[in-house]
């Protein structure tokens, strides 16, 4: 039986982003299905999907007032703490290119619940490298390498590459989860569904 | 104790709103929680709020394609039939006098899941006379004098005023559940949360 497993899109400032961070791990173990984590960019989607320049929280303040109330109400409900951050999107750029550049590192993981908690919990400045080296290090990863990193030609290419197959895959928000057979489930409040889906897909195959 | 209350908001055309009309009675018996039907338009809405002409699933097709494919798997799973309607989305606005007309009359509630079979089981015109007229006789009430009262103009208002009071409640989509405390909930999948938070807050009072 091949080991069930499923993909984990997501993007540093995307709000429902951050529970979904938080809890999928365990969620996961539970399920019995492996991860892989993907960072990815959603403004080009919102860009070339939606001609949206900005988050469409901020371009329809309905939608926004709502999801601001609805993740405070889902972050109590998880036992996760949640501030509305001062700035909202922040630049993720530089964060997803650290990830990117740490894929299949050990402190990866513990990096991006790190962004997370940086973002949503302290309201830090993600995009400021000093933010982003402490999270680095608080993963147990090396700071200035993972600085470094982010301005390689190799790096810069791997995030549009990942953005770029995001699209090619459906996705047009995050977070987004993706099974084996490329089934697309969007929204924290999937997650559970789309481990069930990839625990069954892999009983199939 | 104040008996627990909770505003189901749904609007005919909205896929989303046709597991939510034929699953929430039930849900809502088991969390001992009072209904109140209130139909409505989305159209203007989307119209007033995000300048859209067209259901947002077709205006951008990406998002369309994946809510096609979550509505489908999602009623699966509920074990409700559901099939693409071959115009989407279809005018609900005579459906929704229809509804508005009945509040209070017992034969509400069914005509309300008739529509939504009609709709997204049978792919019958709701827009049709003939068409509504049957599910007002299924439900048990009188076709003729339902359809009468479509053309008034106190029908015509009331339903006018319950969108303009969706609009000042923060809706924004459908559909959407609102607690007698004024908590928001919008989507199929917050049903249950819209439930416990109406219960919850009932113990309060």
């Amino acid at each position: 039986m091949t080991r069930p497993r499923l993909e984990f899109w997501f993007d540093f400032a995307s709000t429902y982003s951050y529970p979904a961070a938080m809890r999928i791990e365990a969620a996961a173990a539970k399920a019995g299905v492996d991860l892989v984590w993907r960072p990815f960019l959603l403004g080009p989607l919102f860009a070339s999907q939606q001609c949206l320049k900005d988050s469409p929280f901020n371009v329809f303040p309905t939608k926004g007032a709502y999801m601001w109330r609805d993740v405070a109400r889902l972050c109590a409900g998880y036992g996760l703490e949640f501030a509305k951050p001062s700035v909202f999107p922040k630049n993720s750029l530089k964060a997803a290119r650290i990830a990117v550049a740490a894929a299949g590192q050990d402190w990866m993981v513990e990096f991006v619940r790190a962004v997370y908690l940086a973002n949503f919990v302290h309201d830090h400045d993600i995009t400021e490298p000093a933010v982003l080296a402490r999270c680095v290090a608080d993963a147990g990863g090396d700071p200035a390498a993972a600085l470094a990193a982010t301005e390689t030609g190799e790096v810069k290419q791997a995030l549009r590459a990942a953005t770029e197959e995001a699209a090619r895959k459906g996705l047009f928000g995050a977070p987004s989860f993706v099974t084996v057979d490329g089934e697309l489930f969007w929204g924290n409040d999937r997650l559970e569904q789309a481990l069930a889906w990839a625990a069954r897909s892999a009983d199939k195959r």
